[in-house]
């Protein structure tokens, strides 16, 4: 694994804990962790449970005894690791944003393309598809139950930069983080909305906003990038990237869309919330209530009509009969041992998983359009 | 009408609206109203549409011009009134509960069955029973919905004394009130759940409680009635009803129940809150969300079951079709327009309405079991 | 009162009930009800409480003792109504939108200026404003709760039109109608956007989408208008409004605003939904839950922070006193009655009421540049 | 440790994860699992991560680099491992109910405090009290937040027995069980109450029911115990506990409470919810939404009050700053989680751990008396 912040936890965890509640067919051991700060790095492989560290992910890339590399840096570095370990024959497991630029996405996705020939794997991190609630919306999408897709809504709203004097950290500059909230947060809404409904955006109509010009600058980020100026002296540095993203979009086959990524949505946490609404029924999640799944059958009785929360907790439900019984909560972290499981699972029977490389570039993609449209006055602009 | 205080609001409100929603076979005319003081009435009846005063309740029974007592005095006075009344042929219209005891109730049941006899009507006012939503639930459960009934919750939560210091008012004082949250809250908590089920309460295990035992004096109640003590001075008297009552009853044909109402159920206003648990189903009601109720389908597919909350709106739903569009929310006082509209259609077919004296009789019953439960330990004590 | 639809219902219990509930400096009137079918007019008028009626709206402004114009036609017949009555000396009251275009309602609003200036009054019918919780949310941002407004989300979602064989009205015909949700929802959610902020739209990127094309003909709207085509014979019409509005806005002062109106969203039955999120809290308003407002205080001890749902049935909460005890709910009509109470005041004090038809006017403009941007590729519009 | 069906899941996972994101002063070792079946036991150790395996609990308690005995099999058995292991100096983790009586209770309390004089350290299993959610509350009520605590209400409401064709298993059965729904959720609705609290049950008046009082006899139980009878035939046999209890109870300092354990109760899942009203303050918890905790703040203004809807997710509520950023969820088995980790500082800092055995000891008698009060007629019974 290369990386080691918060995301490098989600992982470790999943790595270890798949193994222990659902029957996978190869065994994951965690071998390799790399990060740039040796000190670090050995740190979090202690903890974590990983054997060995390096702070070189070429060494990663160079063991034999290592057959998957998985990648939680942020989306600057992504393309060269993930272009390096698929040619070296490394199956790969790519955090989003795939990358910071559609350009080093497209990159990404023709290694895979090619490695795929030579039975080698590569997926996207888009862990959220993977809970139970979601992919039981999927479900219902495509057996049905909501009828032809008319509307779709979904925001992923987070409050953690409504104070003005909240530090400048990486993630608030262009050069690392490629982008604020649209590669951050409106990716996960744009796979989500494209995985459950089936339909992808080919339009878009955007608007982009950094709503706190400048911020307080910070000696070194949470995640240990050292940023310039001189923290504690009340100098402020430029955010160049997006606070908040407002998007119109539309899907194939007719499908209307409309899409919000804010960091300045007071009181919403972690608040991805999507809503499909179709010819005969319609669907509504929220990730601050992740084990719950709202659907709306329009063809009920009329006087039975309403939103009918299901608990996603059932053992009939998906990923849910490894767990506890019925109405068991489970948590953030499950996604990522889903995951987990389905990667493997898709290695030992040699098939694609997904999300692809490709999938994880079309993402890119939209969001790409979304920049292009929000720097033309929000005019429609075509996905690539 | 009879009495002026909050419920003369209501009920007023109810006889003028009722005939611009719905089609009433005759029309209810605002005659003359009644209270102890000359000037608070007459004010009272100028604001609400009254023809004329009096300052004794006799005069309305002796008017021949007059058809109908509507009796929304306190509950000590209910009994006199109505004999009278239903002796003199007029149909009565009397708030809940029926009596303070079970021995006054008893004798307007009579009245009201010896008046039956000659086409006189009574009617007791459970107006909660007539929101669209627990009317729907009556309906839903009669239809098979839930299938066998097995377990009722009922809890009817205010907090309007949770403040130590809040006055003592007659309704907190036994002689005027007959008794506190039983009568005022229990019973309307008893009715809702016997109407919903269709099962009556064969036997209670109940506590009653007082939390704050004096509360300071005050002149005068809100409603008028001049209490004792020197207020003002920080004196206080002893609250002589109960805060918090709590039992469980058994229903007939094995239905067990679980009822609470209290005053002290800090942050709670008005939470009239009902489930029930069937073998088929369940459904769930709160009377501060009431355009809605949740019901829990337990012959639907596994993976799609959850409560449903219904937005009980739709013209096809009790009472709606009567009012403004899907979606459009009604409120507290509807509930007394449909019981004005249907008062004033059973008298004019002829049929008995409900629920009726014996009812309101019935329930005045189960809550002298429980208060007769808890004055022995809370053992089980059959309803007369 | 010129029209007796829907609207009508609604205005005339607001003018029966709003001096029963209300201290009113002046005593409304139900004098006369205009509409174009004598027989469905005396109906209406029967049942409703007016005196008298006509089929000629000019008669009502001919008279002498009729001070006051309330007009509850469709929006194309307006403009017309309502300056002759302004140059009448008549105060008036305008169902919303003011007008089906910016060029009526921009006379309308040269007619009330003038007309101000000879002490006659005229208000627009933005009723939302006028529930507690509304107003509560308005209190609250004026007195700096949220602190400075960064964003703003609006949407108001139907699903009448889900449907696709529901019935051609004249609510889906450009000429009648106007426009199709613009006017009819998202003129609610705008007004209710600028109301509560206190800020005003300045520039929009918009969508409008038509996404049924063709429906049934139908021989008469429920409102009496005879449409053209051959019902029954299952022969479709175009639908020449839109069925979804989908529109991004600047307001002053850097605010962002994403809005939606939908008369296609499956399960939603009247979701006017609005949150605010401010520097130092937020605000979110559902109007199918319309007797709660969930606040969010951003300065509260962070481990006690969340959106707290307020039941705004308080005393203390605007407009409740008038009516019930703590806790019990009020309902859609009450939006009315307060109308119909803050006109009347108006008028007794002589001060202009608020929403004015300029006000009117403004929104008017809002929807009008949401028009002519969707029209553009949704390129950024000011509004004029 | 000792048992591995669903608790051994549980408590496997809590402490494989418990050192990867706490800081623990001492590394738990999964040394020995066992269980009555070899093969199966085998299994689950392979799947667990257990170095190895045994049939026979003494072995673990023989061998000295065991250091630690976690007790998950049924009730029934507790008693003699744990006096047995704390005899033999091992630390004792052991799920609850401590055991199936208070007499059996009593022993290993009485071995805990012996133990305890040689260090030793025993626990007990309420893991709901170390969610995020649940413990903020305590810290809350502790910190004075509610004021004076007047009224509990706690159920725990579950679905699984609906169907009355639900198989017979040991749960169902005295013998092996000891209770039905008592032993099994009220257990966990009195220790929570009585933690969150802070206050004691010194008496209560309670009612068990069983509703459906014959099942069709299982071959096997889930958890491998082999019942009587012949499968398949449609044979049936006796329910021999409870399926529902309800209870009222008189705390410490005059709080009151009423408690309901159900396993009845159509469409709840894991519905264990904890009200406290007090003086100032009121706290409203609910497991299937577990990590939210919603507080009523009386003393705030009153146009602002009302439930707050905390996300117990922020880095400063209780164990949060090891998992996730804000607003990112936990589940059920983090709870065991948190009981590991607190179990072992405990142990490494030599303190006893909390809930203790006589901890356990006192939920037990409470239960012993709801039993007693039940079969006397409701009649309110002393706590021992």
């Amino acid at each position: 694994m290369v990386g080691h912040g918060f995301m490098g936890a989600a992982h470790s965890q999943a790595w270890r804990v798949a193994p222990r509640f659902f029957d996978l067919p190869l065994q994951p051991e965690l071998t390799l962790l790399v990060g740039r700060d040796a000190g670090r790095t050995a740190a979090a492989a202690s903890k974590w449970g990983w054997a060995e560290t390096s702070t070189d992910w070429r060494e990663a890339i160079a063991r034999d005894d290592i057959d998957v590399i998985d990648i939680v840096t942020p989306g600057a570095t992504h393309a060269e690791i993930a272009v390096a370990a698929l040619q070296a024959g490394k199956h790969v497991l790519c955090e989003k944003p795939l990358a910071n630029t559609a350009e080093e996405a497209r990159a990404m996705a023709d290694a895979a393309a090619a490695a795929e020939a030579n039975g080698v794997r590569a997926m996207v991190g888009f862990t959220y598809r993977r809970l139970p609630a979601t992919t039981h919306a999927r479900n219902l999408v495509a057996g049905g139950a909501v009828g032809m897709v008319r509307q779709v809504r979904a925001v992923y709203l987070q409050d953690w930069l409504v104070d003005p004097d909240a530090p400048l950290t990486w993630r608030l500059q262009q050069e690392q983080a490629g982008s604020g909230v649209l590669g951050d947060l409106a990716a996960h809404a744009v796979d989500l909305a494209q995985y459950i409904t089936g339909h992808r955006l080919t339009q878009v109509s955007g608007t982009l906003e950094t709503l706190v010009p400048t911020r307080p600058l910070a000696a070194e980020s949470p995640d240990g990038a050292v940023l310039g100026g001189a923290p504690g002296t009340g100098e402020r540095g430029p955010v160049t990237v997006d606070d908040v993203a407002l998007f119109t979009g539309r899907f194939e086959d007719g499908v209307l869309g409309s899409f919000e990524a804010s960091r300045m949505a007071t009181g919403r946490k972690n608040a991805l919330r999507l809503e499909v609404s179709g010819t005969l029924g319609a669907l509504s999640f929220d990730l601050e209530d992740l084990n719950f799944l709202e659907f709306y059958d329009y063809t009920a009785p009329a006087v039975r009509q309403g939103f009918t929360r299901i608990m996603v907790t059932e053992p009939t439900h998906p990923y849910v009969s490894a767990w506890w019984p019925a109405g068991h909560s489970l948590g953030y972290e499950h996604g990522f041992v889903h995951q987990a499981k389905d990667f493997v699972e898709a290695i030992a029977a040699g098939t694609q998983p997904s999300p692809s490389f490709a999938d994880g570039l079309q993402v890119q993609e939209v969001l790409d359009a979304v920049s292009a449209s929000a720097g033309k006055s929000s005019v429609w602009t075509p996905v690539a």
